[in-house]
Order: structure tokens, then sequence, then C-alpha cells
């Protein structure tokens, strides 16, 4: 069962229970901010449902709440970040900062990190180029997941790429995908709700098609586009896990205390649109392309053509009034989150749950 | 039935044949290389199979045999290129060489081209970087083959994505892949070979499945990864197609003259390893990743674990000394491509096909 819960009430308890782990103010509200930012967008795998596990991996002396993150090499388009172990959001924040200046200069700059977290979803990243005129990029490794093509042994992420481009009067373009078929968060997701997952997202530990949740988590995820999902996830390995200097998605795998830093690696990247061409040009052909993907004739059983991230954008505006639906187990657990730090969680559910206040 | 051909005899006739449209010898050099390396490489879509249509295009007018490629647009990390609708082999070289001197200088680099045609395979330009030390990336737009998800008008290219990244006694890592199942070049060499497609690759002109590569060029080629093939053809369309000032895909399409240049857009990237990592580190450390990959336990009927561009790389190796197989139907094409433009092939086929010599 789900309800509903608004989103700055929300963002506001998430923000207290990461400053009770001694994360500085604005760290702190940027970490739950990029959390519900994902929920409001429909992207629940990469919502507060991370909460708890960010939570514990601090708590464990695993993630450094005052990191000092410093540039190691730098160049007029380029520079290399030690995240010192920071919350991944707090050193992405940064690293995308410094792309996006680097771009401004030099017309594109890269930013790798290593000794970073989890960054949450990519797009919160990338995006931060959308207000400056630029396309921004941003990948990350991940715990390993997924089998080389023609394995079974997990031995890469989910390695996602996001890619965000701006646009004039229609939405921006954001892509935002896992290089499996869906993020490992998908299955997390249903595990909460209690419902199955379709057959092609991921195998059992002895390779069979399953439904379950969990035993998909036990076994591994498919790649997207058979091998050329695990080509994809190849290439951010060695963009954001070895240029970096990171660990590789096998290597963050094995570290399995919540008390060891898991040096994850990004790759961010700005581009500036107007060292190509005019930003309103380039807006208005956007504008262009997407009117003519949308006129394409339909498919039977399609409704309409959706760019990538469109329909993220219709519900995180639908959801910052209407609120977002959260299932009630998962509530409870961030109640019980709160209730350890002493934050008060602005929704109270009785152990027979269903019954919600405030929000 | 194939035919075996030396690669030098088979790059030697295609270079005769570009001179004779008034290619500088340099350029036919390059633009015949390009094409058997692909051949040379198991890539036969993109291969000596395209001869005919560039030599079509060629003395149709609608390319320029003697390009004033020129820089439009300049920064320390980027530049926008004008290909002066010249061969997209000639464009792309200049283009990826000038991607590489920016990164020597500012880290990386990264150029915007238009008014280019096809450049057959990437990872020819791709690879460019692998000997300077530094990660290159090539993408190009096409004419449209590929619908929007939920729809079924062709108007996004197979705009591929390629990656090249140096190891150390490994392979390089070579991740080169149409953003569709698979590029149309994929369904012409069956065509040639008279040989049926998987049901998977795509769809007649009434959305239904096809086993016939006739039916499925006439219809639409389908997306990898359903919509995530969708977003990742919808990026390489504005990065490639809108910000160099090129024509998206859909507007290549419906120049059916072949007097017409066509505006194809190109993006190339290169990275500067060593401004993140001293190279010899970062070569080491792919080979890691590698290795790491191939000891994956194997799924049922696999044979062992390969990296993207793997295959490609022994085919090559093994096809340097043992010759290249083609079908005899492209083979008598190619002869009277040549015999037109008075060059002779190394090769003679008769009507009732089968003798060859030479080769």
């Amino acid at each position: 069962m789900d309800i509903v819960v608004n989103a700055n009430v929300l963002r506001h308890f998430g923000a207290r229970v990461f400053e009770r782990l001694d994360l500085p103010q604005a760290d702190a509200d940027l970490v739950s901010a990029s959390l519900v930012e994902a929920d409001l967008r429909g992207v629940h795998s990469h919502g507060v449902l991370l909460l708890p596990g960010y939570i514990n991996r601090l708590k464990a002396g695993g993630i450094n709440p005052h990191p000092a993150v410093r540039v190691v090499r730098d160049t007029a388009a380029t520079a290399l970040l030690d995240g010192d172990n920071g919350m991944g959001q707090v050193v992405a924040r940064r690293a995308m900062g410094i792309a996006i200046d680097k771009a401004r200069h030099a017309g594109m700059g890269g930013v790798g990190v290593m000794h970073s977290h989890h960054y949450a979803a990519g797009a919160y990243w990338a995006q931060m180029a959308l207000a400056e005129d630029m396309i921004g990029l941003a990948m990350t490794n991940a715990g390993a997941h997924v089998a080389p093509w023609g394995g079974t042994s997990p031995r890469l992420g989910t390695n996602p790429w996001t890619i965000a481009v701006p646009a004039g009067a229609e939405y921006p373009i954001v892509l935002d995908m896992a290089t499996s078929v869906v993020a490992a968060g998908r299955l997390v997701w249903a595990l909460k709700r209690g419902e199955p997952i379709p057959a092609d997202w991921a195998v059992d530990g002895a390779g069979a098609p399953t439904c379950d949740p969990a035993q998909g988590l036990a076994g591994r995820l498919l790649p997207t586009g058979a091998y050329k999902g695990y080509g994809l996830a190849v290439i951010v390995e060695a963009l954001a896990g070895i240029l970096t200097g990171a660990s590789l998605s096998l290597e963050l795998l094995a570290v399995r205390d919540p008390a060891s830093p898991l040096n994850i690696g990004h790759f961010f990247q700005a581009i500036r649109v107007d060292v190509f061409m005019e930003i309103d040009r380039f807006r208005k052909r956007v504008d262009e392309l997407v009117r003519a993907l949308k006129q394409s004739e339909l498919e039977p059983g399609s409704a309409e053509i959706l760019l990538p991230g469109e329909r993220e954008f219709r519900l995180e505006r639908e959801r910052r009034s209407s609120g977002i639906p959260l299932p009630v187990t998962l509530l409870k657990e961030l109640q019980a989150t709160g209730d350890q730090l002493s934050v008060q969680a602005p929704w109270r559910l009785d152990k027979d749950a269903g019954k919600a206040d405030g929000s």
C-alpha cells in the first residue's frame, strides 16, 4: 500500500536525519534533495529508498561527513578530484561544478572523481549543465551486479550513462539509463512494494529467469541490448572506474563492511553549446527534433511519443503539488531510521499501517 | 558463395577507383583503407560494400572530391568544422586529428563537424586516439531508419557510438555500436549473400517482424535495448546532428538525389589519459579489468568472454594473411564499378561466377 507524502516535508525530514550524522546543513540538504527529486521524477530506485543504506554507512564510518574534496590534477579542460570518501552527492556537485567552470573557459570540461560514494540519480548532476546553456554528462560505476556477455559471474556495475541536453519550449532531453535492463534499485523498490518483476530483468543464482526481485538481486541483472549494454558498461568502467583511480565495480562488490570506504568513481563532462552554435538556434533545433519525433505515426497501443526524461519532468511537475506516493513498508523504515536518530518523521504509522498523519 | 581476396590487393583497387573520380591520391588511399579495414575486422556492413554507393555520389557530384575543410569556431578544447561536402573519411581524419591536438594541449578535445558524408566504421576514427595514449570517441548521424520508441515512422539514423580505450598487453577496448540492433549495412550484406536476417533486427513497412533484409530496409530497424537504444540515438542526433549545424537524420532521409550533398554531422572527442593517470598504470588497470571479465564463469554454450572489439582484432590479424572472404555478387559489382572507370579489378569473375584469379 502507498501513502502520499509531500515532497518538501520529506526533503526536510531527510535533511534533518543526515544532519544528525554530522553532515553540514548544506550537504544534508543536498543529499536529501537529490533523493526526493528522484522520487518526484518517479525514479524511486534512486529516491529515499536509499536513505537507510546511506545512514548505515555514515553511522559505521565508511563515509566521511566532512570530506576535504581536492583537485589532484588539473589542465585547461580537465581535472581529477579526490572525493576524500565523502557522500557521492557532495563530491558530485563539486565535480560537475568544476566541469562547468572548465567548459566556461575552455569550451568543454571533463572531471574524473575517485574516493566517492553512490551519487543517486545521474540526472541530478548532468542537469546542472542545463542552467549554464551546456550539455551535461555523468557516469558512475557501482558494485558488480552484471556479468560480462557470455558469462555468469557479476563483474560489472549497472554503470549508468546520463546525458542532459537543453531545449527551448520543450522539456530538456535527459537520458539517464543503467546499462542493465534496469537499475538494481528497481528490484529493491519491487521488493518494498511486494511486487514481482518482469522475467527479462534478472536471473537467479542458477542463471534461470526470475520474477522474484530478491532472487534477482541474489543472482544478477541482465545487460540492456545484450552485448551492447555489456559494452557500454565496460566503457563506464574504463572512464569512471579506471581513469579516475577508483575501484573497479568488481572490487567494490568485495567491500561488504559499511565501515570501509567504497572508492566509487565518477566521470562528469560539460560542453558549452555556444562554442558550436548560438544557444537560441540550438534550442530551436532541439525543439524541432522533439516535435518531429512526436509526429511519428504511433504503434498500435502506443498513446504518444515521449522523449528521454519527459515522463520524469511531467511526474515531477504533478507531484510537486500532489505529493509522492511511497510504500508503507518504506515509510515505516524511514520512520524507524528517524526514531533512532531522534528525528521525528512527519508521518506516524502504527504497526497496523495505513494510517498516516502529517503530509 | 564467397571468394577470398587479399586485403592489400583490394585496398589498392579501391584507391585507384576513387582516384578516377578525382580524389587526391592520399584521400583515395584513406577512403579505400577505411573500407578494407572494416572488412578485415569482419565489419562488412561498413566495408567495400559501400564503395559503389560512394562512387555513385561522387559521380553525381553530391560529394566534393577537393573539400576545403575549415575550422569555423575554435576554443582551447573545442572546434567546429565545415567539411565542405567532402568524403566523410577525409573530413573525419582531419576532425579527429584536431580533437587529438586539442587534447594534447588542453587535456581533452571535442570537435563537431557539419557538411560531411558517411565516414564508414567509427572504429577507424576513434582508434586514432590510441596511438596518442588517448581515449577516442566518434559518433555520427545518418539517414533515418529507426522510429522513436512507441512510433513507426523512421525519424532517427542508426546513430552509432564508438569509443576506443587503450590497453596494455590486451587488445584495446573498442566499442563500435549502432544504437539499432544492427547497422543498416548488416541488412545490405545479408542481401548480397542471399541470406535471411534474424526476426528481431527489423520490421517491414507494415510493422511486422521480417527475416527478409529487403523488407527490413524498406521498413525500419529496431532500436537496441528498446527505449534505451532510442534514447542513445536521440543523444547522437543532438551532438552530431544539431550542435554541429548538420542536418537531422530525418532531413538526411529526404535527400534522394545523389547530386545533392547530405550534410551529415559527426562529433569526435579525445581524452588524454595522462592528465588523469600515468599511462602505464592505466594500461595495467585496463588489462586487469579485461582479465577479470574473462575469468567469469561461462554461460552454458559460451566458449569464452570477449571484450568489445576483440573479435574484430582477432579477425583482422587472421585476415591480413589469409585474405577476406567476400560474396561473388559483391565482387562482380565492384568489378563492374571498376570497369566503368577503366580500373581493372585484380580478380576476374565470369558470368557463371565462382572462378577467381588474382587475389
